[in-house]
């Protein structure tokens, strides 16, 4: 009898030690929520002012306010109100604005900051998530923050992975967005 | 006997295994914290240096920074250094200061983007909260994120629910915050 | 032998209990990465246009993008990319650039809010990290908030103290920034 009260103890033990083991040990990298949308900036050039989305709104000394400056655009920033879609379709139906600003960062090559949020109001989705972070855009894919979330996606955080779908001189640029949350409430 | 010890075995095992299910579930969204602060924005309008909180220091080709712009303010960035309160009273006792910048940015109704920090320095609060996120200002409560706390908020994440309490013309307004921390440490 | 077993419910029970007292006490306050770097802003004041790595890009309307504003500077927005060093000498080999945005917001003394990123891009090191927060930069050290990071620093929170190490006039400045992640991935 005291054998088996033994036994119950070490099981009761092992099975506590199990759990205080995947406690300590490094959490998961596997994504609670995963999605792909793509977004869609066309920039007021001084033309085109009907179907803009984007505006430049700061420029250094030597830039303005309607032609992206020199130097790799260091010093401009833009605040956009995208339409973001689930395909590369600029005229598929939107699921949301991507709305905030960017700004270009270095003088050298093309480099930017962004600051923005996903902001969905459909019957499928609802609530937003802010982004923030480096996004050296030479590159074909860069890595941002998902920072916090609200609605649907309350309290999330994540990775969102940029790479650029397409590019038409400095009018228009659409952008995938791979969300991987990874903190999901 | 040996039925009293798989009563204590079955017992155990049920505590435990509703501890495992209790962290596999979702995580209760009960804040650790809560706070209601009023915050008071004075625009600068050209004619009140002395008392404006607010100024415009960004704005597209068609706007300057003086007045908003046409187009619901599309582009415009405000820096604001603005009074927190307790209650809706613009002359009630400043806790702490609300600072940092707003966007407006959509050219079809008024919305806007915030990034901005509330700054505590009583004998009652010290330290930080800093929040980001999409302010769809038409709507009567809108949810932004809480992204990051210092001092008294150390790590702190959460949600900050918007009000617009007041509103008089573009010199003044006072927004209501719920703010409701579901990490604390 | 009933109390051999009741020996053994009450030990469990004990077990299970503190564990449930860790969960609900505060977490501990001990980084799980620490590092300490410096980073370099030159800003652009009209005649350094070839070593500059930060530019005004906004002013409110009684400013310019030239030379900082009155009312201590409330208003200016500052753009940059300045190198990041392990030590305080601005000629040492830079392990990354720190890019983003500072604005100052307070009229009647020096405070800032900041928005960038610290980008990594050696042997050593790579990925980013990303901050927001308040900067009373008036005080010997403030801290503002790590809201996220990448590659290396996947999904890291935290907090940065900032402090002032040197001041030239207003177009050079020198932070030490001390590093302390508490979310580790």
């Amino acid at each position: 009898m005291a054998a088996a009260v033994a036994a119950v103890l070490i099981g009761v033990l092992l099975i506590i030690g199990s759990s205080a083991a995947a406690e300590a040990a490094p959490r998961r990298r596997r994504p609670c929520k995963r999605m792909v949308f793509y977004f869609h900036d066309i920039l007021y050039n001084g033309k085109n002012a009907g179907n803009a989305t984007a505006a430049i709104v700061a420029a250094p000394a030597w830039g303005n306010t309607t032609i992206l400056s020199g130097q790799n655009h260091f010093g401009d920033v833009v605040v956009f109100d995208d339409p973001i879609t689930r395909d590369n379709n600029l005229h598929s139906p939107a699921v949301g604005r991507a709305q905030g600003m960017y700004l270009y960062d270095k003088k050298e090559i093309f480099t930017a900051w962004l600051g923005f949020s996903f902001v969905f109001n459909s019957t499928e989705l609802k609530g937003s998530l802010t982004f923030a972070g480096a996004d050296p855009l030479m590159n074909k894919t860069r890595d941002v923050s998902v920072i916090g979330g609200t609605g649907d996606f309350f309290m999330a955080r994540g990775i969102a992975t940029l790479s650029t779908d397409a590019f038409e001189g400095e009018v228009y640029f659409r952008l995938c967005t791979d969300i991987k949350l990874y903190e999901c409430w």
